[in-house]
């Protein structure tokens, strides 16, 4: 299928974990962002992706271009202006401490685009789904009105559209993010949100059930009341026990009912950014094919696992890869 | 003593483990090889060793002789011709991920060798002991022949003779291996033999017995019931928790008894090749010094242990460190 | 333009310079081979390039992959067959000492094709030129027979055709080449070949004249008799001063004119690898566009020269780099 | 407030934890020793603190001046005379395998100073706090006048003075150490203890006390009685499950009660060199603030906690940084 | 003396320089600016120097800071605001391919400053010199008034006055440096201008004169003329061989004769960045001392010179080697 | 044939090129000492080596002896004793920019040897040659007596001798160094010895003559009158155009006549630190052959060049590669 994601690219800069920033005199660096990162794992499990966005026509533009390239992912809409790719430092956590961020981003050319230069119907030729994150929403008021613009104009053309509604509390405050979300909502066919989503941005009430299935599963009823068009909705439960020991499980809803994956023990954790995008992506790809809600709750949590073991921001592994890390497991099990 | 080991080098390279092969643009290399590693960590313990072998006239045989001579291996008998060593790519695991291993071993300057290389009379002068294992008999036709005559000419010379099963499904099928195996046995003294190479090429029925000492007891009684002329069998014993974590036992039996290792927990494992010849290295070892077989056995554990905490494939660690690895832990249970 | 070049991808391992390999304990790798450089080299100027070959099913095969799609590079036509890449060892030299070069391509995948698997008739739809080298004719009979095949459905269909000389003593004897030149040449437009290929390959007798460049021009006026169809001729001169200062001219001749461009010191050369494969693609790519034949020339140098300064095998620069690089020289000049 | 601390520099070189000494061509190089590192870190705590010792005036002189500035520690007193820094060599532990220690710390500068160099009323102006270790008092017996001469002036001037027991086999007889330890405890308000040193340097009889609070507490009673100008006490309990694997508590007794610090494993251990000044740090930074006891000693284990996450010697952590860290544990409990 | 510098400090990565920007994954980074590498230099030759700036309250900032210090430089007046340090990649350059500059500096923490962050009468308390260059007047038109302020109070308090013209085309044009440059040369005691510099900014004609020497002895006498608070001239000439190769020479001007530094070839050429501010130090440094002109232009050359020999933007020498490195040069001369 | 090389090994550490000491956080590190890089070097063409020394018996002494073995050099007469090896430390130069060596070799287990550890007859079994250099007999008395016997019983063997007299400043004045020298020469066979040593330990008035050639020639006529048993002496003469640019010729006498090698501009100079004694294992190589005075000068300058292009102390080329190299330095002359 083809599909589109929409989102700005991130450069990280990232220490090896065993140091403070102020201790080395290099760091590695990582091309990223939600959007970018979905666009590489879905094309990686044998998608035709185009990543719409903006880059700087600069060397570090020129290189983030390659990088999406060589991850099979199409850049036919990744207009060049402004001046910068938005930057991130990551001094990394291991054990007992915890990473620790700095941003950089304000100022980028995805940051400061206007409607001009994305011509939607040219972009939506012969696609199937469309994806974006409320990171996008929180970066301009320009770029909420473009994404708008774009859900609405994929919905009459009968594409798909999933959300991630992805939460940073350093672009912009809780009441912006409301209003944001619930006007992108009413086109939105698979929403990636969780509890906390719920209760800020869809003023749903606090659940009483114990259980975190339970709760979720009102959440979710709740809102497809609201939304009757989203079809689907997911997430994932994260235990964090150290820096390089976290514990992940999947949840995925289709109305009908909340499925949820075998938990898995993460250990070590190489590299979690991106952690979430794999997860998501892996969904879509499940429900894109039409898979059973079991089998793609497992095979998305299984992606996101996988993800956590290698670094850079996005998933490096085919579907095949990811089933034969499934299987294997189920082995052991039956042994 | 004197100790020839027989087999073929190989040259491994290897990606740090947090990431995949395509995301890395240098690679660590090693030489190994199983009898090559058994060589090594025989010299560690202070044996004479020729390794016996060939290699190419180019520069990655020289450098891989002179690491065999930095370990204090001999390569008087390492002939030269052919035009490659045996490689292969290790994409290192972690954690939730598994190591992934290209093979590129074919055509190498040892596989193609013919018997009028290897001239035994001269190779056997003085030698105490003679090792190989299953996967010089899988190489070629010839290499069957080779070894079984310089097994036959090693027992007419009163040197003792050891053998691992070291089955290489990728090699070659169980069939041929269980016929060239059978045809070895007869001259083997010591013999590195699990649960599964008894079933597989020794026609040896599965157990009834619930607890795994004693299946290999029983298995182990039924080999020497049919190779009298086997004197000791060992084993080990291999859970796999994760990548990074595993649990190793050892096992020796000497016709009378079988003794079992302590259980190790290796956290983390830093990596596990040349781990089981590291092991039968240290059973040769203690078995040409006539050691008492417990002592044996946990000499062999820890020595396997010891060896994967280190990257590369041959045992670095002498006898002395070995033995005060084992006094340090029996400090810790007696406090 | 869309352009196909047919060849053997190579995998390189190469030393830091300033030491011997038995000294070190990892190796830098790239990907190379004649044809995917200029692969590489004409995407980066901006034409549609296939590569058309094969690679093994395995980890490095798709490392390969990946590196030919971040460059641009087109992969629908590369094989997955067979089991291993052309390897190849390189000890860099520095100064004084010369590098050391030690192969092991034998027995690959693209070695071993026939010619089942490759359809002349999809590759070549909408296709305008076609390249290939010597080494593919050397590699085996079949790939001599698949390449003369490919040549002739290329001039049916009009699509013009270039060929490298490459000539690579390891490979085949010169007899053996000039046998498989002499038959493709009828169907070649863009030969690049110097002096010794002339004599060698062409049976053309050397030359009495003093300077190169009268030489040069006497040969290719030779061969333009011979093979009428040829319309143009292009090499390079290098004098190596050491390991790490060469000097470089090139010379272009379109049967009325030989045009030869500013000579270039190259110090320090960082890596000569591709240095010839980065001129070939920026001749075809001024003749492909029919620039003036002095344009072509200093542009081919200048992109050779370019490549010179930076590690791998291809040519990283667009032709708007390229230019710059010959302005800025120009204006060096004209100050 | 001013801070003094008085010893040795040392300069460390480590392996990668991965490799054995022999295995590598380079090793990573850090600054430290026990009274450096209790200097950086107070400093880092915002205190203004002098480092009084001796370094070679030389190039590794002048570097470990450049790291104790660069931590905002002054060098006013660093003596330049002799030609060596101490020196040792670390072969980094990894799970089951211990670190190797090689010591080549003789004939250091600092090792041969005389009373001469040290002008106490100069570096005594308006400072609050003295300290140092018994490996100061170990180098030589010239060090043991200076150390108790500067003792005796600090407190005519009303400065505070703490003692690290910090006894090491390698340098000094325990009865010798006894000796020197006993002449200098009548000038110390804050003693770092633990058990064994009450028993070896102390003539205090072995506690019958199962617990090792309780055994602590009649320790540390029995000390203040002997020595009642010690007004605090204080010591971590380690357990080492393995290399990479510790079990930490910090224990604080100030004549009225004995507190103790919640218990941390430490997985992965990065570094445990310095951990214990990371602890005496903090816990005289407490001190010297009159700090509650319970947040001296939570503050102080907290903070060799992290200490053990980063490469080096000396902890880079502000007080705001551990206080965070903190606290986020105060939030994961209260969950 | 006690020497302050203004302005912005930038955060610098670079490649290695045999790859380009998209060929790598880790970079090197440093700290400068040129005001920030003139206190360098000035504190490795025994200064007291304050680097007066702004920083943002995060870890890079802190980063920042630490190397300051560790270098000697004080930052009590290092203000922490904003949001980020001024950025720029440098893609090396090597031989005939030059680097190649991305520039990421726009929103910096330095940029952003106003009037009010700055008390100069507490910043000149006991202040000897005030060092800034026309960088900082280009950043802002806030910066451009603080500047003046600043010199104005320094001329009032006795305090001598540098200023480098440092012209940088991407941050301001031509017309509106002139204006600033003018505004502020009235309190300058020691202004770095050289040959374009006078006839852009000071409306100087361009000279008729053949020789490097006649022409800039005439913009010097004729700047003097029109500002005779200015009692020092300074400049290099730099000829560019190839990125790796310079020659580069010193002129000193004191009203009275300009007096000219001997030659030198840098080969190799390792960082050039710097080299400019290396150079002004010095020149700074021997009229601080009052030195003669011919020692002092012959120190900053060759200061110069040995920056270009290391990685980074400041100068790691002292007053000692800088001599030793010129006695040096004499005895191969005498020979 | 079998040869005794005498004297300490080294422990190097040292900076990468680009940077000062202080600017690094790791350090490479080699093994070397003149004796021992001449013992590799004659390992390296084809002789049995034994190097006879002392190191201490811990993990670098044990990494040491196994870079010897590595390298073929046998270690039979290595004793263990002592606590350290000597140490220095290279800032290595670059370009403008000379290295900058700091030592850290006293106390080290071959400074403390006495005569009680080695036994020359058993040493000096079925032997051919042995040599040894100032340095050793610099060390302490007790080493200059053990040299002198052992020079003593060589002679008595019939074993050849040669000695280099490597004149160390930092380790012993002119004088002591006259008289040590002059004791042993009557029992020299080869000496290695420039113009300057002639002059000040041979008590040799300086010639009048111009040229190079001629002065030294009449130094060593002058010599074999005083040493008759004096059979050849050689030097070589270096000019040091940059720490990267020497030039560098060999000069060798054999009682008839003086011969000259091609002289070599060695551009880049990796590491110059083994060169010497790269030239003087070359020319015993030769002398012991009994080659041809021309063609020993042209293989031992050859040698040292080759040498200057690798990282490290000793040459790690064999006769072959020497050979080869001239051969080609002919085929470019002669074109
Ligand atoms: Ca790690
Ligand atoms: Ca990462
Ligand atoms: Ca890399
Ligand atoms: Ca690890
Ligand atoms: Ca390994
Ligand atoms: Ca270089
Ligand atoms: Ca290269
Ligand atoms: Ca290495
Ligand atoms: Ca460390
Ligand atoms: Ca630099
Ligand atoms: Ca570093
Ligand atoms: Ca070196
Ligand atoms: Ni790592
Ligand atoms: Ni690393
Ligand atoms: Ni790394
Ligand atoms: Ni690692
Ligand atoms: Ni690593
Ligand atoms: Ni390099
Ligand atoms: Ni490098
Ligand atoms: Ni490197
Ligand atoms: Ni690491
Ligand atoms: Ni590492
Ligand atoms: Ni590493
Ligand atoms: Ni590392
Ligand atoms: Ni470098
Ligand atoms: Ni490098
Ligand atoms: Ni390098
Ligand atoms: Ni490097
Ligand atoms: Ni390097
Ligand atoms: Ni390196």
């Amino acid at each position: 299928m083809k599909v589109i994601t929409f989102g700005e690219p991130l450069l990280r800069f990232t220490t090896e974990a065993e140091k403070r920033l102020h201790q080395v005199d290099q760091l590695a660096f990582y091309f990223g962002g939600a959007e970018a990162n979905l666009a590489v794992s879905l094309a990686n499990f044998g998608h035709e992706v185009e990543f719409v966005s903006a880059i700087p026509p600069n060397s570090l533009g020129s290189a983030c271009r390659k990088y999406l390239k060589a991850n099979s992912v199409k850049t036919n809409f990744l207009r060049e202006q402004g001046s910068r790719l938005g930057t991130y430092y990551v001094e990394a956590g291991i054990g007992n401490r915890q990473a620790n961020v700095t941003y950089d981003r304000a100022y980028s050319s995805f940051h400061l685009v206007d409607e001009s230069i994305f011509d939607w119907d040219q972009i939506f030729l012969d696609v199937d789904h469309f994806h974006t994150t409320g990171i996008t929403l929180a970066l301009s008021d320009k770029l909420r009105e473009i994404t708008l613009v774009a859900m609405q104009k994929a919905k009459e053309k009968g594409i798909s559209v999933s959300f991630d509604f992805n939460y940073r509390a350093k672009l912009w405050s809780q009441s912006e993010a409301r209003d944001a979300i619930q006007k992108v909502l009413p086109y939105v066919d698979v929403a990636f949100c969780n509890q906390l989503d719920a209760i800020h941005f869809l003023d749903i009430e606090e659940s009483k059930s114990e259980k975190h299935e339970d709760k979720l599963k009102e959440y979710y009823q709740n809102i497809v009341e609201k939304y009757p068009n989203i079809s689907a909705l997911s997430s994932t439960k994260r235990a964090v026990h150290s820096s390089n020991k976290h514990e992940l499980e999947g949840y995925f809803y289709d109305k009908q009912q909340l499925v949820k994956s075998k938990s898995y023990v993460i250990d070590p954790v190489v590299d979690r950014i991106g952690g979430g995008d794999a997860y998501a992506a892996a969904i879509l790809h499940g429900w894109l094919n039409q898979w059973p809600l079991t089998d793609t709750v497992d095979f998305a949590t299984a992606s996101s696992v996988l993800k956590h073991t290698i670094k850079g921001d996005s998933n490096a592994f085919t579907e095949l890869e990811v089933k034969s890390y499934l299987s294997l497991l189920d082995q052991e099990i039956s042994r």
